[in-house]
C-alpha cells in the first residue's frame, strides 16, 4: 500500500518534470554523455517492465518487442542495445506512445503489486527501479539544460522568478579527529550495492569547509588568471583546459556589462552569493590549490557528514561535491547476479566520486552513504566544490 | 498576378510535404551533412525575408531579431550564422512558431508583389528564392529519409502503396556524334548562374545507356563480389569503402529471405525493376569499370539530353546521375555581386556534377541544364547511374 | 647502350641527392602524405625488381623475401602492403642494407639489359621505371624539406650560398585565341599513359601571366588580410584555412624584423624577387580572386605553353603551377593492364593538375604535356601561381 | 666519491643499454606515448644541465642554446617544450651530437661534484638525476621493443639466446591479516615524492596469489573467449577492447603452428612458463575477475611485500604489477617548490599504481614503496597481474 503510493508518486514526479517540454524538447539529444528527456521516460518504464514485469507477471507480452532493444541503456546481460549516440535519432515512437507505454506499465505494475505486494524480491527490486527513476529525474534537468543552452535564444525551462540568493555566510572551517573510522551503508533501509559494505578506513585528521565555493569567490580564481597557469593544473586538466579553450565554468558567459550564466530560468546575472555550480573535477582540483586547499577524500566527507553538530552546511539539496577519491569499489564489495549486478560495478574505473545532492535530485534520493560519480572532464551535472585540507596543513 | 499564384503554390508545396511528420520528426538533425525540416522550413523564408523584404519593404522590421542569424546556411556576406551541426539543436523556435514565421512573410511578400510586381529585380530575386525553396523540399524528403533509416521501428513517411515497378526495358546504347557542341543556359527564361554562360565544348563521339542500371543489375555487382575488389575502384573510393566497411547501397538491407530497401514507405523487398538510387560517384565508378563502361561527362550528358529523339529514357524525375566532371566554373563564368554571389560559385571544388532530376524532385524545378553537385562520397541523395562509353571503346 | 647509361645516369642521381643526408634524416617520416628518403630509395629499387627482374630475369630470387610487401607502395595487384603511415618505423633494414640492395638491382639490371636490351616491352617497363624514378627524386627533397622544416634549429640540406634572386620582370598578359585545339602527348617519345591520348578541345580565348607571382605579390595579399576574408575564398578552402589557422605559406614564419622563409638552405629572408611556393589550390585559387584573375585550366596552359613565341617565361624549373582542373582521364584514356596499370589511372578524383615544373624536378623529366596532380590542401609541393583571364574578363 | 662513482655507473649504463641499436633505431618515435632513445638520451642529460648545472656551476653556459626547449619533457616551470608527439622529428642534433653532450655534461659534473660534492641541496639533486635516468633507462628498452614491433622482420634488440623459463610453481594463496598499517618511505635514503609520508591505513584481511600469472594461464582465458565476454570487463575497458579489435596480450602473435611472442630478442615461440606481460589494467581487472579473484591495492601488496617471510616470489625484478588503487596523493603529500616539483603530483589522475619492478628496471631502482603509474588503457609497459582476494572473499 504504502509502497504502491511511493511508486505512484515517483512515477508522477517523471511526468511532472517534463510538463514544461515541448514533444520538440523531449526527442533531442545534446551530446554523446546527455540522453533526450523521452528516452528517459521510456527507459524508467524498460526498467520496471524488463526487470519485474518480465519476471513476475503471469503471461508477460512485452507491450512493443522492440522497446527491449530501444530502451536498454547498457545491461548486456538484456541483450542488444540502441547505439547511445543515436538515442536523439528516435522521432517515433512518439512523445505520446512513451506516455501510453509509462501508463500501460504502470496500470500492470499496479495489478501486479496487488497481487505479490510483499514479496522480498519484487520489493528489492521495486526500491531499486524507484531509485533509478529518481536518479534519471536529476538527469532529465540536467541533460535539458545543456540542451536549452545551445539555443542562443536562451529558452528558460522554468517561468518562476529567479530569486536572488541571501549573502553567504563567511566561510570557516571544521576539524576533525579522524582515526579508524567506518563509512559504507549499515544495511536495512535502501541502499545502491556501491555504498556497501559498511567498512573501516583510517583517517589522518583534516578539516572541512563549512559551506561550499560560492560564484564570487571562484570569479576571484577566473580573474586572477586561474585558467591560465599551468603550475595550478593537474597535467591530464591542463592539456584538456588548453585543447578545450576554457576559461569558465561551462553555463558562464561574458558580457559587455558583466557576468551571466544560464539557468533553468534562462540567462541571468551571475548571482555572486549562490554556490558554484557546473564545473569538472579539474576545474575543482585546480581552484581547490590556488586556494591553498584541496579536495576531501569520499571517507573525510562521509565521516564528517556522519557527525551530529558537524557545522557543516549546504551537505545535501544544493550540489554535488567533487572528492579525490576515484570510483573504486569498497573492501569486500560484491556485484549482484544477472544484469541488475551492472547496475554500478562495472563503472569502476576513471571516474571520480561526488558527494551530497544538488538541487535537482528529487527529494529523499540522496543520503550520506550516497556515491554519485563522473569522469573527471565532466561539467554539466549541478557539481561544485566544498574546500578541505589535512590538520597542520 | 502569376507570379504570386506560383510563390503560393511554391510555398503551399513545402508545408504538405511536412504534413505526415510529427514535431519531432521536423526537429532532428540525423548528421552534419543532412538538416532537420523545421529548419529547412524556416531557411527558405528566411531566404525571402532577408533578400526581398529587407530590401525592398518599407519600415522593414525583422520577424524576430535572431532569426537573421539562426536561419542563415553559409552566406558569410549576411553576417554570423548558427553552426551547421548544431542544426538540430533547435527545439526552439517551435515547429508552430516557424509556421507563424512562415505565413508572416508570407503575407509580407504578398503585400510587396502587389505593390511592386514588375521590378525586374525583385522578380530575379522571387524567381532565384521560389527555386530555392524548391531545392530544400528535395532535401527535406532526402534528409527525413536519412532520420527514418536510422529508426529499427523503419517508420513511414507516406502510408500510400508501394507499387512494383513494371520490367524494366533492355539497356541499349545509344550514340552521338559530338563535335563542338553548345552547352549551358542561353539566358530567357530563369536558370541558376552555374548553368552560364552557354559555349562550346568539343566532344569525341560517345554512347549513352537508354536508361539507368536497375537494383537487379546493381545487385549482380553486389553478388559478384565488387565492394572487394579493389581494382575496380578509384584509390580513394576503394580506402573509404574498406574504412566504412561498405558492402551495398546506403538503404539495402540484407535479410535471411533476401535483400530490403528502405524506402519513403518504410522497409520494402528490394525491387529488381526499378532503377538504383543511394549510391555514391565512388560505387557509381566501380559499377561502370565492372560494366566495361564509364560515366558520362557532364557535357556528353547535356548534349544527348538536347537531342531531339535522343533515344534516352529516364532523364528526368527518376533519380540524379552521377557524371564524372568535377564540379567547376564554365569558360566566363560570373559571380553575381554581393551575398547573393555565395549561392554556387564557393562550391566548386571536390565535388561531382549530377544531371537529370528525381523522384523527389519537385516538378517544374530541373531542366536539362542544371548542374546538381554532391561530394564523391555523398550517398543519401536519390543518385543513380547512366552508364556511357567512347565510340570504339 | 645509351639506355643503359642513362639507367645508371638516373640510379646514381638519387645517391647524390641522399649524399647530404645521414641515416637519421633518411629514417623519418614526417607526416603520412611524406615517405622517408631511405623508404623512396628503396621502393625505386623495388620497382625495377618486381616490374622488371621478376618478369625477365631467368631463374628470379628476391633480394629478400619480405622486400616484396615492404617497398609496395599502392599496386594491390601487386599484393599486400607495409602501411603508408608507418613507413618511418622500419628503422631495419637500415640505409646501409638499402644501398646494398640498390647495389644488387643495379647489378642485375645491368646483366639483364646486356642480354635483353632492345626487347620493346622490356624497354617500355625501363622508361617508366627511370621516369617513376625521377618523380621520387623529386619526393626526396620536398619530403625532407618538411621533416627539416619542423626541426627548430633550421637544419640546412645544403650548405651552398642561398643567392639572391634577381628583380622580377614586370607581369604581362599573353593572349591565345583559343578554338579547337590539341592537347595531350602524340606519341613517340615516353609519357606516362594519363597525358594520352592526344585529343581536341575547345578554348574560348584566353590569357595568361607572363610570369609566376612572386613572394612580394603575395606578401601584399597576406598583408592585405587574404586570409580572413572569407568572400576571396571556395567554401570548402575557408574552412579549411579556418581550422589549420593558416595565414602564410607553410615555410614562411614572421620574425620581429620581418619574414624568413624555411629554405632547403636553412631559413632564411624572404626573397621578394623569388617565385612563390608551397601554398596550397586554396590559396592559388584566393589569391588570383584577390587580383581580380582566375587560376588557367590545364588545357590552357599547355596550349600556350607549346605555342613558339609564347611570351611566357617559367614554365618549367621554376615550381609547379595549380590549374583550375580536377584531374581526370581523357576522353579515350586506357588504363595498362596488371598492375603497372595502377600507376596512375586509380588516382583520378578529388585531386587538381599541376603544370610545368619546379626547381626539384630532374633535369629532362618533364615536359609541355606532363600532368602533375595533388589534392587541394597539399602545400609541401614545389608549387606557385601563374594568373589566367578569360577574354574580356 | 662514491656518489662520483655511482653517478658515473648510471651514466654509462644508458649508453651500455643504447650500444645494440643504429642511429636510426635511436631516432625513430613509434607513437606519441613513447619516445626516442635519443630523446631518452639528452633528456636525461639535460635534467642534469638544467637542474644542478644550471644553478650550482659558475659562469653557466648551456652546451647549446636550444637544447633547453628541445629536451624538456613537460616542466612547464622551465619554459616551452618541444612538442612531444614530435619527438621523433628531430633528426638532428644526430646521435653523434646527442653523445657529445652527454660527455660534456658529465666532465662538468664531475668539476662540480669534485668542488661542491656534499652540498646536501646538489646531492638531493643529483640522486633525484640518478633515479630518474634509470627510469628513463627502463622506458629505452620499453619504447625502443614497441618500434621494432612494429618492423614485420621482427628484428632483435639482443642477440643473446632466449632461454626458455623452468616450470611455474604452483600457485598459492598468501593470508595477511591486515588492521591499521603503515605504508610509504620512511625518509633516510632516497625516495620520490609520492611515496611518502608514511601513514596509516587501515586493511580488512586478504590474501594475495604466491606468484605472479603465467602466460599459459593467461592463454586459458584467451581460449574461453575471455575477450569477448562483456560480464568479466570494467564498461570503459569493454568499450576499448571493442573498439580496438583487442583479442590477446600486445606482443602475441598468432601463427598456423601456436603462438608466438615478441621480445627483445625477436619474435620467439610463446613460453607458457614465463610470467605474462604487456597487459593493460583492464586486461589485469578482466582476468582476475575470469579467475574468480581481483586486484590487490597498492596498501595490501605493500604491506605484504613488507612482511618477513611474506612468501611471496616475484615481487621485484620481474614484471610491473597492475593494482587496484588510482594514482592519488597520500595523506599529507606535499609537492616540492619550483620546477622540480612537477615531476610527479600533478600526474594523480586517472592513472593506475603499479608495484614491484620489472626485468628492464635497472637494478637498484626499486623499492617496497616505490610507485610506478600508467594510464588504464596502457600495454607497452612491462606489466603482468599478481592475484588477490579478500578474507572469506
Amino acid at each position: 500500500m504504502r509502497t504502491s503510493s511511493r511508486f505512484d508518486a515517483v512515477r508522477g514526479q517523471t511526468l511532472d518534470l517534463a510538463a514544461p517540454l515541448s514533444e520538440e524538447d523531449c526527442c533531442v539529444q545534446s551530446m554523446t554523455d546527455a540522453s533526450p528527456v523521452k528516452w528517459h521516460m521510456a527507459h524508467t518504464t524498460w526498467f520496471f517492465e524488463t526487470f519485474i514485469l518480465e519476471r513476475f507477471e503471469p503471461a508477460f507480452r512485452p507491450f512493443h518487442p522492440a522497446f527491449r532493444m530501444l530502451f536498454n541503456s547498457y545491461y548486456n546481460g538484456v541483450g542488444d542495445k540502441y547505439p547511445r549516440p543515436q538515442r536523439g535519432m528516435l522521432t517515433r515512437p512518439a512523445l505520446g506512445e512513451v506516455l501510453a507505454y509509462r501508463r500501460n506499465v504502470d496500470e500492470r505494475m499496479a495489478v501486479l503489486l496487488d497481487r505479490r505486494g510483499g514479496d522480498p524480491e519484487l520489493d528489492m527490486l521495486l526500491e531499486v527501479g524507484m531509485h533509478h527513476e529518481q536518479q534519471h529525474q536529476e538527469l532529465m534537468l540536467t541533460d535539458v539544460k545543456h540542451l536549452l543552452s545551445l539555443n542562443p535564444l536562451w529558452p528558460a525551462y522554468s517561468n518562476a522568478a529567479f530569486e536572488p540568493a541571501p549573502p553567504a555566510a563567511p566561510a570557516g572551517w571544521r576539524a576533525f579527529d579522524g582515526g579508524v573510522v567506518e563509512i559504507g551503508h549499515a544495511g536495512g533501509a535502501f541502499c545502491f550495492d556501491n555504498e556497501t559494505p559498511r567498512h573501516r578506513q583510517f583517517l589522518e585528521p583534516y578539516a572541512l569547509a563549512s559551506r561550499l565555493v560560492t560564484n564570487a569567490e571562484y570569479l576571484s580564481f577566473v580573474e586572477d588568471g586561474g585558467y591560465a597557469k599551468a603550475s595550478l593544473w593537474l597535467s591530464e586538466g591542463w592539456d584538456w583546459v588548453r585543447a578545450s579553450e576554457l576559461m569558465q565554468p561551462l553555463y558562464w558567459r561574458r558580457h559587455e556589462d558583466g557576468w551571466r550564466e544560464f539557468t533553468l530560468h534562462g540567462l541571468q546575472q551571475l548571482d555572486p552569493h549562490r554556490p558554484l555550480e557546473h564545473i569538472s573535477f579539474f576545474e575543482a582540483d585546480a581552484y581547490a590549490r590556488w586556494a591553498g586547499a584541496r579536495l576531501p577524500t569520499e571517507a573525510e566527507w562521509e565521516h564528517a557528514a556522519s557527525a551530529p553538530d558537524s557545522g557543516l552546511t549546504q551537505l545535501f539539496d544544493t550540489c554535488w561535491q567533487w572528492t579525490l577519491s576515484s570510483y573504486a569499489p569498497y573492501p569486500g564489495y560484491r556485484v549482484a547476479e544477472g544484469a541488475i549486478g551492472e547496475y554500478n560495478g562495472k563503472f569502476m574505473s576513471n571516474q571520480y566520486v561526488l558527494r551530497g545532492s544538488s538541487s535537482a535530485t528529487p527529494a529523499g534520493h540522496a543520503r550520506v552513504t550516497y556515491r554519485n560519480f563522473f569522469p573527471a572532464y565532466a561539467r554539466w551535472q549541478f557539481a561544485g566544490i566544498r574546500l578541505a585540507k589535512s590538520a597542520g596543513g
